[in-house]
């Protein structure tokens, strides 16, 4: 495997405590933007391990590192990740690695390094850096599949749907951290074709389990990024939702794509795992034999390889009921970005096959990530075939789409034989009674 | 006509040499960011009249404001208009009430202002301030027939145009300030369908003559802006070139949007003509009789009694050789926003409707805005019907789209008995020879 490197050695440990089955031992090392929850303090960059965070504010100014890993540090450390992100893989790494080798069992600057750790129950977040603009695509041909199914069984793939990493450009301005409520947003609908539309509330609010990847060194406008180039371009990746507003969606969406269906709310978890924390977990990405194989641009040995990335997803859902009876979330759906039927760097590909300039900090959506069966679907639409067969409770409640209190929580993993189990954390985020309608 | 006030008194003049027909008379006052050609000054803000620009930076340095005018002139010195966007409409008439008072014939305060000038012929211009999220629309209803209907001329409009004000999120990175070189974009064609897709130089590379209104102040996520509301959450306009690749845009269109297809270049002139300066040229909004009338948060007295605005827009194309040949640019299409099917007012408040928040420097695209005639025809597809009619240049070159070394020119201007004619400026780019392909 490729990108292997001391950091990922599963035999190495901290002297960080309790970190035991934590999301975040020390083969991860994830970024995030936070600061002491409630206080006055800056928004700073922080590194996660078991349930700490390094705060690289403090370990600057400590001069606790040297040379290019200080000067990540000090890009790491400002109140958003995109100077960071834009200095690239060589001081992305070198950051990595100097953390790591304070971190571990028996560090010289273990006494140093302890005087920068902040509790993450401490901690509140905000968005890991400032996202110019917010790419979603549809990669998974399950969900594209059961979702476009629901309107057209007999048809439901679009004819360059294997060609094409198809995708839209979402808005950027409501993406959010886990966390904040989501509002139920109104729009126009038309239910049936014999009355005229409407303007309601959305009775089909859904959530989409997605993968959220930041760019990290961007492309001058003009120039297009090759596949083999695509991952250096890429800084990590976060879980994301897609809030969507099925009926909303289902009436605007022709002829230019979806708007106020999604722009109401995107959510992302804190912590950015970075591209080099996923090297243990690559995974060959290979196309069925009677599917037509990726035009040029999008092909490549090394994608062939290793272009997959073999990360568990999974939905949570916690009815108000079930929070009030002390119920925890209820998994609702499972599935895993390996069955993605395009891989990242092909995304990348497509993306700037055009000279569209990427910009540190953009985020790509990988779109709802769903396996081929029931339980393995990455929203509502899916899992209950548009509202038709609602999803039965542990406690007896049904649902056909989300209602308000209902809260969704992502998780998402990785894991493999050799290789030390690492986490994303948590994207929760819990559906707000709507505000009153201004017209209807 | 509301809002009418000292500043658009037609009879008033400026100290000013030369103003003449100058698009930029004391009744407009655009806003833009500018710095002296190749010079190492930083970029700040500034307001064209004639010739000239006001630097604002040098007003400031000078205290020749006051007050609320002082500050809102404090906010548009800096590098970006962003901060004096955010402050709304009571600061953005201030400052304009001031600097009409300082410019006009027999201002006491003309010598010092005269010390704040920079000639428009030594100034280079940037974006007038970070675009966060840039919104097309789809508002012309003579473009999206023309348009739709080179492919579907049956049924060329969608079943919702009349109901929604459709759109679709752009992309932000890649708009860029009159000037630059467009590039011609790679992208996956399917020319027919018994060929599978390649990937090529777009050969249907077209122009969209747009206005762009950008917001000033904004709303918060979840909160609605009604439609009475609308226009104070808009700062002002320029002209904008949505350039696109029909042949990219026809294959990867459905399900999603548009996408490689569009998002290679956007275009913006360099002056923002601010709302205010507008208010001469306010005209009623009206439907046809057999078509329905707007949902109800789409619908005001005010919006009906002056919400579309009467802007005259022109393309010029001038070709390689034109050039050589020392021939000006040729108008190829004229059309009016007037003629709109949604007014600015509609488009803000369906953006919102949902809870959508937008943010100061958020740029609002108008879509091609087409009169019914082939002369009114604001992109390439609808003047040649998608390259079948080629257009004949006076000179006996013929296009069906644009090509290598072609310049396209946008103009616009408002002109009404009892008021000054005030322009917007020009938006010229010049289409670059293409980049090699790195696949094909």
């Amino acid at each position: 495997m490729s990108g292997l490197n001391e950091t990922h050695d599963p035999s190495l440990t901290s002297w960080v405590e309790s970190i035991g089955s934590s999301d975040f031992p020390i083969q991860n090392l994830p970024f995030g933007i936070f600061r002491r929850k409630a206080s006055d303090e800056g928004f700073r960059g922080g590194v996660a391990i078991g349930d700490q965070i390094v705060d690289l504010q403090a370990v600057v100014a400590k001069s606790l590192l040297t040379g290019t890993a200080l000067e990540a540090a000090t890009a790491a450390s400002a109140s958003t990740l995109n100077d960071f992100m834009a200095l690239g893989t060589e001081y992305w790494s070198a950051l990595r690695l100097a953390l790591s080798r304070a971190l571990r069992t028996g560090a010289e600057q273990e006494p140093q390094f302890r005087d920068c750790l902040v509790p993450q129950s401490d901690a509140e977040y905000t968005l890991p850096c400032t996202i110019g603009d917010f790419t979603d695509f549809f990669a998974s041909i399950h969900h594209a599949t059961k979702a476009s199914g629901v309107y057209r069984p007999d048809n439901p793939l679009p004819p360059n749907y294997k060609w094409i990493p198809i995708c839209y450009h979402g808005r950027s301005s409501s993406i959010e951290v886990s966390g904040v409520s989501v509002h139920r947003p109104s729009g126009q609908v038309r239910p049936s074709k014999d009355q005229p539309p409407h303007l309601a509330l959305s009775e089909r609010l859904d959530h989409e389990l997605e993968l959220g990847f930041y760019v990290g060194s961007g492309n001058a406008r003009g120039e297009s990024v090759t596949i083999d180039e695509a991952e250096n371009h890429v800084f990590g990746v976060s879980l994301l939702n897609d809030w969507s507003a099925r009926d909303v969606q289902a009436w605007e969406t022709r002829p230019l794509g979806p708007f106020l269906g999604k722009n109401f709310a995107t959510t992302v978890s804190p912590w950015v795992t970075t591209m080099e924390a996923l090297a243990p977990y690559r995974a060959a990405f290979s196309r069925a034999a009677d599917d037509p194989s990726p035009l040029d641009y999008l092909t490549s040995a090394a994608n062939s390889e290793s272009g997959a990335i073999d990360i568990c997803l999974e939905v949570l859902l916690q009815t108000e009921k079930m929070q009030r009876d002390g119920h925890p979330p209820e998994r609702i759906g499972i599935s895993n970005f390996v069955d993605c039927y395009w891989t990242l760097a092909q995304l990348v590909a497509h993306h700037t096959v055009n000279g569209c300039n990427l910009v540190p900090g953009d985020l790509l959506g990988s779109g709802t990530q769903s396996g081929p069966g029931r339980e393995e679907s990455g929203c509502m639409l899916e899992l209950t075939s548009g509202g038709r067969n609602p999803v039965t409770l542990s406690n007896g409640e049904t649902r056909g789409f989300l209602e308000d209190g209902d809260t969704v929580v992502f998780r998402g993993w990785c894991e493999r034989e050799g290789a030390t189990r690492i986490g994303f954390g948590e994207l929760s985020n819990t559906i707000q009674t709507a505000h009153s309608l201004r017209d209807s």
